[in-house]
């Protein structure tokens, strides 16, 4: 059987599950190689140093949040159903990574902590999905707002209780579910106006 | 000329001296009796343990807050200029509280840690408050919810972003008030609408 090809999806794999075994602190490129049957130099050719590679890993959990939303944006409908199965997505999706593998969160927090850049381009890609949704919202008559980017941002800054890692110990208390629908009830209310 | 009393005030106020000049870490009771001139034995008497001076300390530091809140609560007037205007001024004193003097704000954040019912208590205080804003649009005709205590959270929650000090390194940020802004006008209409 000829050696699997190392793809740099590859390494990102072993990359989370060393991260995983061994904690942020630890974890080397060398295990990360090890653990790929490869030299720490394949992995190199992919991913130029250490932080390269942890940045590439990190924006990729994040991603995964991100394409499982997207689906929402492209999808038809009213405006205001999808807004709000999006922001209730968002909220399950945080809430489950923080909640299902505390550990493998609380190293994620770690490394967005040393790469501030990564977390800037998914709240980006975030607000931009929020904005064709808010334009859709626009074009059916059903929102109302001069600058729909300016909006987005704002439902963003208003529903970060639900979404923002610094209120993760918050997501797996009794009554959250209420405060969520409270808020999104509001800024629904908001742009509907 | 007669001693001064010893009052719970001075005891306070020598207190938040202490902590700035030694750092939450170092300050004890004794330095806070020293800088009095009275044993400790004295501030004990009005303080039983060390953590409830240093609650009492912080509860007097977020009331400072409550208390400025509480006047437009209390003023007459179109309630969706004062709840503008409530808002506005929690968003500048958390501003000047973070900015003013960093190292006393680190110092209270490190006493907030200790002690999550002071923060419960400011919280609850300032939610009460919002209901009341918020009972007396909806008696105004202005604002439209079935439940002001409700609402009053989910807009409490909503401009988290602006008065949550897990923000607080934002708040110096170009931009800041025009995102406060549009959450601000985000809120205020679904409110109304």
């Amino acid at each position: 059987m000829p050696p699997e090809t190392l793809t740099p999806e590859r390494i990102l794999e072993a990359t989370e599950e060393v991260l995983r075994r061994y904690g942020p602190a630890k974890a080397t490129v060398v295990d990360v190689a090890r653990a790929l049957g490869v030299s720490h130099g394949s992995v190199y050719r992919h991913f130029r140093t250490k932080a390269a590679l942890r940045e590439a890993v990190t924006a990729r959990w994040l991603d995964r949040t991100s394409r499982q939303l997207s689906v929402i944006v492209t999808e038809e409908g009213p405006a205001p159903e999808r807004l709000d199965r999006w922001l209730t997505a968002l909220f399950e999706a945080k809430r489950h990574k923080a909640g299902d593998d505390p550990e493998l969160f609380a190293t994620y927090m770690t490394l967005i902590g040393e790469s501030g850049g990564v977390v800037d381009r998914h709240v980006t890609d975030l607000e931009a999905q929020l904005t064709t949704l808010i334009e859709a919202g626009v074009s059916q008559g059903a929102f109302h707002t001069p600058s729909p980017a300016t909006t987005a941002r704002a439902v963003f800054d208003a529903t970060g209780r639900f979404h923002d890692p610094c209120y993760a110990a918050e997501w797996s208390r009794p009554g959250i579910a209420h405060d969520f629908d409270a808020v999104r009830d509001l800024v629904l209310r908001g742009l509907r106006s």
